[in-house]
């Protein structure tokens, strides 16, 4: 029999979808329902348009009805909302922009509906001045608004990924900007010390950052928005962005007998079937397996979804019951001159979770310091202490992070173990990366702790000593300890230790030591634990300080 | 017993090796001999800092004899050339600059000696303007040579990855500057059609390329050396650097009593450990298993070196029995505006070693095309036919060669299949990757052929058509087939086959398509295929036709 395949959604896993599935069945009919008046768009490129570093409107549209037709045979409907899906009759109602009503019987059902933006019901969230960022016509609706004279500055409010890169969009066309998050820190991925970082970066380039802060009302006055925060603050701005989270598109499928979950996302199995079998569901819409926490996740991404579809299209058409596999949740985002890419699980979500996990920090350059232009970067590593496993990473840098984050997700893929890490044989030349590359470095300092060789103290200790019982040592050198030390330190470069100064420090007191990035404080351990010591090395050393506000 | 470890050669593997003994073992005596003045330097810097890409001298030298005896308490002996072993007495004998000769005793050796340059038994290759590159000696004498104002063309003999570099810097100095190579192509980690390319970017920055001449005769006359190829043909320049490959520097051993193979290469086990169960070796110095070729391989890279270091000194002071594992060879090298990097196994070696593989081609984008700056990439992967292991890869472009190449290499390690790649979660933002990464495009492109999806052809069969059998079909559009086509291909463009032209066919004949880079290849196979005709895909497309010399 021949198929009709209909799909909900033409961007990015909707998209991957049609076309897989025309280059492996010829025959089948193949309908794309797209309410909006574009399909396959550059989702993730529209913050970019904004801000102008993508000149050209036309580079946003990957795909169009017509070359769609053109090159696959595909039936592409534009301003077509599907209203209702009847799963027993396999059949879709859809409306058009011009009123009409149909319906659409099929073989097959790809639901890839999206997620919108959560608009949360705050008092006077729905003024004109108040606007959210989804598709190509929310695009133009803010760039026209950001467009005029008389638009000076904008409150973004939300601080993921969109939100984000809106407010460094914003930034580059000159805007006053404003980010609003009401956790304490921007960019859930990330743990706190490293997201500080980022913060940081915001700042440095002018974005007024308004953390712990949450909206309760918004008012308006001679075309400015105010505002208001649950602390009884307020600012004001003549544009409002909302990028809060984002939430399921399904409205369109309560009825229609396919399960949705609690927060209407739709429940698929790993071959990414609904409760019917001829309905599959892909992208920001489902929930899916995570590689490291147990159970669901909801990880809205485009490289899931585009993988999603290619592998809904050959269940269909190759008759194969191919298998999602469990997700990373591997992302990256340029924020201003800094990369800050993530895999796995942060501690935060591990600690939430129960597992079992031991952090180690490290602060490599992304190529041969001697050769030009070496950056520094931040890479966090978690791994599960018992088994080895590696949980989780997060880096931040310049340069190279999204090459590091990009094999350690590798890894993951295999349940690596930091000894993987430490063993990993990875391209080397001055100009690219280092003899020991940062992913051996964050291996061979794992295995330093799990094999004894490196007691371990996470840099809150060294703001929260018993200096009954502790010593704080700092090991670097003098220009260094004369920039910036830590309360309560003493100073004994680590040169001079070896060299006699040992006997300043009092053997009964436990002693922690802190150098820049934690590679001097572990020279300096093992030479007091051989010494007879009870020492302890302060992880990730002086270049985490500002994660913890210390400037 | 205190240990008393002595390491035979400063650099790389015996430098990290110190380091590491010392952060584990504070009691032992340790002594590291080296026969030049510089111990731990920037080995791989060396042609930066004659192209002065490195501008200070003082960049490449890591450590000094101090450092390592302030940091580490080493005991190292520059000028201090180890001219016998006698492993049975647990002794070796040194000899010093002034002339002095004397032995010392060990518990532990640790040989590093390393490779020197080969030096062909060539007649007239002892004259004083051929040098070779291995040390910052060597280093210095080039630069005093090419920094006079009568030095304006230089001769580098060898295409391996030194004398790349090496012409590579010879150009940044203004040096006319010629690269001679005994075998067809540069550069054998790579296969010919990637190496093509690469000659292609030397050529195209004004090196002077001899592909295929060997050197049988130098003559000096007025200050000027010529070159005498066997050809008969000569050429002559004021300077001539030799990069013909390296031999072990283990002349030393002869009579030592440890054992080395017919090239004079020491033989380990896995641990390290040479025939005295007290006496290790690492570096240039030994051969190691290779991952997927089965047997031993020369690999003379700095990773692997540092981590045979680190290895050994934990089996030395930590009493572990710790393998060093089978290598993939990991490398790249920067090419002027390119890198170019490979992991595992290239075709060539594969067909010599009777290993069955499949290659594929991508020609992938850096990142998101319409985010400003994206450049492409060529990436040759090779796989197993039968078990779908990932054999080998090999990649060329401007950007993110090291990131896809390391992500290969980390999958590679854990024996990843070309469906491991195909399901790789990497990080995605459209500055740095896709949302399909290339790494995914691999897998994909392989799992095509696998599943029969994809009929194949390579390149090199559309350059040996039988017209009375097989028709070249070019799917691209006019403009690109006016700028270059091949010969006896006809055009009909991937969207005009679908709307009417499939009929302009023979159906009696095999077709073969092709298209730039495959992907509308692909697209032209699949539709054909569907309606009736035999028909195959040209990997990889024009896009390898520099690579056959079609220009």
């Amino acid at each position: 029999m021949k198929k009709k395949v209909l799909v909900v959604g033409g961007v990015a896993g909707g998209a991957t979808a049609v076309a897989r599935l025309r280059r492996l069945d010829e025959e089948a009919e193949i309908i794309l329902f797209e309410r909006d008046p574009y399909v396959s768009f550059a989702n993730c490129g529209l913050p970019y348009y904004i801000g102008g570093t993508i000149a050209e409107r036309d580079k946003l549209l990957l795909q169009t009805p017509e070359s769609f037709k053109n090159r696959f045979n595909i039936d592409v409907r534009v301003h077509s909302k599907v209203v209702a899906v009847d799963a027993e009759k396999k059949e879709v109602t859809v409306t058009t922009s011009d009123g009409t009503t149909y319906s659409e019987s099929y073989t097959h059902l790809i639901l890839s509906p999206g997620a919108k933006p959560f608009i949360p019901p705050i008092k006077g969230i729905d003024m004109p001045r108040i606007l959210s960022l989804r598709n190509v016509p929310d695009t133009d609706r803010i760039k026209e608004m950001v467009d005029l004279q008389t638009t000076k500055d904008v409150v973004v409010i939300g601080g993921g990924f969109i939100g984000v890169e809106m407010a460094e969009n914003l930034i580059d066309i000159g805007m006053q900007t404003h980010l609003v998050e009401a956790a304490p820190h921007i960019l859930a991925p990330f743990d706190s010390e490293i997201s500080t970082m980022l913060e940081d970066e915001l700042t440095k380039h002018g974005i007024g950052l308004h953390l712990g802060k949450k909206a309760v009302e918004f008012t308006e006055k001679e075309d400015r928005v105010t505002i208001h925060f649950e602390s009884g603050e307020s600012i004001d701005a003549d544009l409002v962005i909302l990028s809060i989270g984002v939430q399921p598109d399904t409205q369109f499928l309560v009825n229609s007998g396919i399960k949705l979950d609690e927060r209407g996302r739709i429940i698929t199995n790993e071959y990414l079937e609904t409760n019917y079998s001829n309905v599959y569901a892909v992208g920001d819409a489902i929930m899916v397996e995570h590689h490291v926490l147990s159970g669901k996740a909801h990880i809205p991404l485009a490289g899931p979804a585009n993988r999603q579809g290619r592998i809904v299209a050959n269940n269909i058409a190759l008759k194969q019951r191919e298998r999602f596999n469990p997700v990373l949740g591997s992302s990256i985002l340029k924020i201003f001159d800094l990369a800050a890419a993530s895999t796995g699980s942060n501690e935060r979500a591990l600690m939430q979770a129960g597992i079992p996990y031991q952090p180690i920090y490290i602060h490599p350059n992304s190529h041969a310091t001697y050769y030009p232009g070496a950056t520094s970067l931040t890479i966090k590593l978690l791994y599960h202490p018992e088994t080895h496993v590696v949980l989780g990473a997060q880096a931040i840098g310049e340069n190279s992070v999204d090459k590091f984050i990009d094999v350690i997700a590798m890894a993951m893929h295999f349940n690596a173990t930091v000894y993987d890490l430490a063993d990993a044989e990875l391209t080397y030349a001055p100009p690219y990366s280092s003899a020991k590359s940062p992913v051996n470095m964050a291996g061979f300092v794992a295995r330093n702790i799990i094999e004894g060789l490196m007691p371990h103290a996470r840099f809150e200790e060294a703001l929260n000593l018993d200096l009954s019982k502790q010593i704080l040592l700092d090991v670097r050198d003098d220009a260094e300890v004369k920039a910036l030390k830590l309360n309560h330190s003493i100073h004994i470069s680590v040169n001079e230790l070896r060299h006699g100064r040992e006997s300043e420090l009092d053997k009964s007191k436990e002693i922690l030591v802190y150098c820049a990035v934690g590679v001097r404080g572990y020279i300096a351990t093992r030479y007091l634990l051989s010494k007879g010591f009870k020492v302890r090395n302060i992880m990730g050393g002086m270049k985490l300080a500002s994660g913890y506000n210390i400037k």
